[in-house]
């Protein structure tokens, strides 16, 4: 396949730089709330290139398909950062990230249970006691 | 927490091992279909306490549970599978269940591309490659 | 293979759920002891089927197969989550439940060295470096 | 920290997507040659939005980054993929990378080798096997 | 610590380079038969520091230590692989490994299973269809 | 392959123990500097079979081949370490180690950020993180 073929499979070329931040950054709002934007700014001065993709690429481009509801993206991100098991305070995030767009406690608990299945208790468990922090600092904040 | 305190919490034992069992085979072929038969037909003879409890706990257990979906359940799952990266014949299995239960190929599809972000670029090619090969097999089933 | 074949092969329908549970209960007593309770305890409230899946299927189910001992068991346990490496408080539920079924301090940090050849220095040291705890905290009981 | 904050930030909004993707098939076509273009055909009809991205995130953005030689960038890469050990396509198309940017062989090796400290002997072992084919690969084209 | 300090603690320097050599093919030879020696061979060529080091450093170093006997070493590294779950060509060396060093087929298969509960059902699962291999392999042989 | 003509093949025996370790330290001391030695004497009372092979096998054996530069050696291992995700205090000793070979802060966060690609953003947020305490450490120090 030649760069020609390639570019005319190409969608208009109307997401440019800075749209895609600004919309990026209005999704990590919706999605992750303060604790989205928290990393962001813990990122901002030693790693300023990273803080940008994180907003324009999962969030200004993946986020942006309407395929799926923000609901099923973040059942699919919570399943998936607690089945790796070595990214607890971004599952944390997206623990806010599930219950700020539509999950249940019930629901959150239950894909974390699930986990059980496929990557063993150990991830479970310690998901199950990450969504305990995050209940906890919802009912404190 | 002593075990009189734990028995207290128990729910009513009606759920002996065959009713697990046949619940458990009938919510399996509901989900994975034949795909999810073979894998328990390999494991009958070599391993057939791990035949048992492949029926009786993720399926007799964890998805007789109804505060979610099958659908989301799937979602979790071929999440998780991706993103883990080395388990793809369950993989192929769940993309065959998510199918099943009610996903669009588009959905599955966007699921495995989300996983670019959490668990990099090569677990979502290798997600897309494994759904090609089971659309196949259903184009040609 | 239909649902009549699997019955056929199905085991005496004995262990109800409150068995189970009566079981697994002893058993992860006798293995994980204050530690596991500690699991449990911790699990309840927010995730009580999974504080009971933890009971009845690991306990319950896969720890009363006699074929292996306990203390072979914690061996192999000990190995596979040090190897995995991202779920250190159950390497040290089970570094205590090594050591609770019979593994000397010695044979616990071998296991744990070995895993150097399997997973690499970091899990190997980070391993030992959880069985220093573990045994501080038992000298300290 | 604000949207306004955030958008003083900003880098100049020239990188529109088209350019992007046009840097970014080009530094693919330098890095992976062949084995890089045959991915992104694979993913083409049932990804297309992945195979967009492969396209302009990691080699129109990422690699686009010159504080680092692209023959450091493809040690990085061999040496992650090796140690994860659960991508070897990704793995097998980044050595061809790393000999085409101007790693050695014997280079290639011991980045490999070096990896059974961090991830174990077999990571290292089945990395050394890839390369191997690689090595075949192109001694046979 | 100083050097001074570490040198006073060094073991007599009686193992020079040929003693583990030869002292690693021989363990090597006794737990891993002909499976680990092919293995050496593949490496041989194309990364002989490598086949050095997988003699010398695992089998005549790790695997010299008697504290552990030879079964319980394969207990642990079949629980490790299955475990970790990118290395099915390894799990199968060390399941033969396992059964040469006095592991019934049944323990091997108990050992797998337990991996259901600490790395999920597939990994349990793709260990028993690796065993399955490993046991036609000796069927047949 | 038999022995004989693998002991053709063995190096001149004249790095024993003692020569390994000795190297081992002084290469050890070279690469981590005081956050290796930390490591040392924290394994040396409980495991010191492991505080040994950490110093003659990585360090004595395998930094010495010069195939590689340092600098090299500790990119390909930041980027290991960053991408597995499990295992960041050897991560934050590593990226001492590639600021003590000649990596620049840049060079550092440019590895890291590469592994939002191949291990996912939060693989390469966490190792942002953690070189952001370790360049505090620098300053402070």
């Amino acid at each position: 396949m030649n760069e020609a073929q390639h570019m005319q499979q190409l969608p208009p070329a109307t997401d440019d730089e800075a749209t895609r931040y600004r919309l990026g950054l209005a999704r990590l709002a919706q999605v992750d709330g303060l604790a989205g934007e928290r990393v962001i700014a813990a990122l901002q001065e030693v790693a300023p290139a990273l803080a940008r993709y994180t907003i324009t690429f999962p969030f200004g481009e993946v986020y942006q398909d309407e395929v799926l509801t923000l609901k099923e993206r973040e059942i699919a991100t919570v399943a998936a950062l607690a089945a790796l098991g070595n990214a607890t305070p971004q599952l944390k995030v997206h623990l806010h990230g599930a219950l700020n767009v539509g999950c249940s406690r019930e629901e959150v608990i239950a894909i974390l249970t699930q986990m059980a299945v496929y990557a063993g208790f150990p991830a479970a468990i310690n998901g199950v006691l990450a969504a305990k922090e995050v209940f906890a600092e919802r009912d404190a904040g």
